[in-house]
């Protein structure tokens, strides 16, 4: 099923939503009982809370830190995920032309996403390959972390800020109906003027929770008509129980998200 | 054991080269006799080609292409090189801090690799898990691609451009020592002024041959007292030959590389 904006839309109107949960899973927090069996744990923490979500987002790092049997349970647990959710490849890619083109064979040939996370450094001719019917390019603009800062907002001679370009050269390469970008929970302010600027983009803001983001506020300052985010969470969800009850927890935790964000959705 | 600059500068010496081979291995352009066995192809090729470079720079986009069993392969590759050589990950990762630390246990841990290419977008904690004893973080600076204008040139209001920057503040995070750049061969010009600034750091050049690179302007521009350069070529070498011999072929295009290299040579 292709996730164009309109099913999106229409998804996040079923689910009075925008909740993404990160799949971050690290074998080293799961709970101990499962003696380090991250599909297990992924396969449960999905079957509690798909109901409450629009979208899974597969943080590449964790599973990659085991090598090919983590690369085989990001294959699996992908399948796991039902038909419905956007599937976002949160891989951070970015290289020459050809080598991107392989990229994005992995993530949507092989692996079945929806979406990936892409990093604008390398320019236009990076980021093009990632674009494929009913396919999303999410692109990094303001990120979450402190880091952001070094150049991210760099001003230009322009006066722009370095993200502030980046979104205004590649929002030429697509268009809201098949680019994104990542704007972290950390920055409500901007987050505001940006929506302003791009009222019918879909952006993914990661950083509430662990990170520190304003749920609230970042709800206030960027949704539009569509909704218009995908609000991630990760840690608080997953990490929510270290017993038995994990899922549950998990769930718990996605439903109290859920009535922050549903104050704030006013879709179509 | 572990890769110092002076390891890499007396390898370099004895060696009389800096190429660095990219095992950009793809599976539609090997020999069509191998049926496409990655593995047994880098095999040959590793074997044909080890005493004539110093490193080889794993593209993983080309195994990740595959899936699971593309990780299987380049943990496969990876046994095959010789202890004595640089082995690169080049894997372009960047992410918040507790996500690039995973990156950092997938290749230096799980993988065995000495170095890994870094995207700066996401600035300094994005890139400080990947410095570790005896690693090298070698960081996108100005790349080969066309895209390298959109972002990488752009100037900042300091009269800087932006790889100018990242070059800068990204010196401070870590030294000659542990520390890399990426400089596409396209741009021998802005090498020889940054060789000036950096005299000491080695970079890591690909875009020669399939890119347009031109390898004696480069040699010319960016060698230092300790060579300071890893001059990359994938391509040219890969698929030199489409028959049965093509390790063989492989292997003359990186006598004639050397040749080329050896002209401008001059270490301590």
């Amino acid at each position: 099923m292709l996730k164009t904006r309109e099913y999106l839309a229409q998804f996040i109107r079923d689910r009075r939503t925008v909740l993404t949960i990160g799949l971050d899973s690290d074998p080293v927090k799961i709970p101990s009982a499962l003696d380090g069996d991250l599909l297990t744990f992924n396969k449960e923490i999905i079957d509690a809370t798909h109901d409450l979500c629009i979208s899974y987002k597969l943080n590449f790092a964790f599973y990659e830190s085991l090598g090919s049997k983590g690369w085989d349970i990001l294959e699996k647990t992908i399948q796991l995920i039902p038909g419905t959710h956007l599937i976002i490849a949160d891989a951070k890619r970015g290289d020459i032309g050809n080598t991107s083109e392989m990229y994005a064979r992995a993530v949507y040939d092989t692996l079945g996403c929806d979406a990936i996370t892409v990093s604008p450094y390398m320019g236009s001719d990076s980021v093009k390959p990632f674009y494929r019917e009913g396919k999303w390019v999410i692109i990094l603009a303001l990120t979450s972390n402190e880091g952001s800062s070094d150049f991210q907002q760099q001003e230009l001679r322009s006066g722009k800020k370095l993200y502030a370009e980046v979104m205004e050269t590649s929002s030429k390469w697509g268009s809201a109906d098949n680019t994104m970008y990542v704007l972290g929970a950390t920055h409500p302010a901007e987050i505001k003027t940006i929506r302003d600027k791009y009222p019918e983009h879909f952006f993914l803001v990661p950083g509430i929770g662990a990170q520190g983001g304003d749920l609230e506020a970042i709800c206030n300052a960027g949704m539009n008509h569509q909704g218009g985010l995908l609000i991630n969470a990760s840690r608080s969800i997953l990490y929510a129980g270290n017993g038995s009850d994990f899922a549950e927890k998990g769930r718990a935790e996605a439903i109290k998200l859920n009535e922050s964000i549903l104050k704030y959705l006013k879709v179509d």
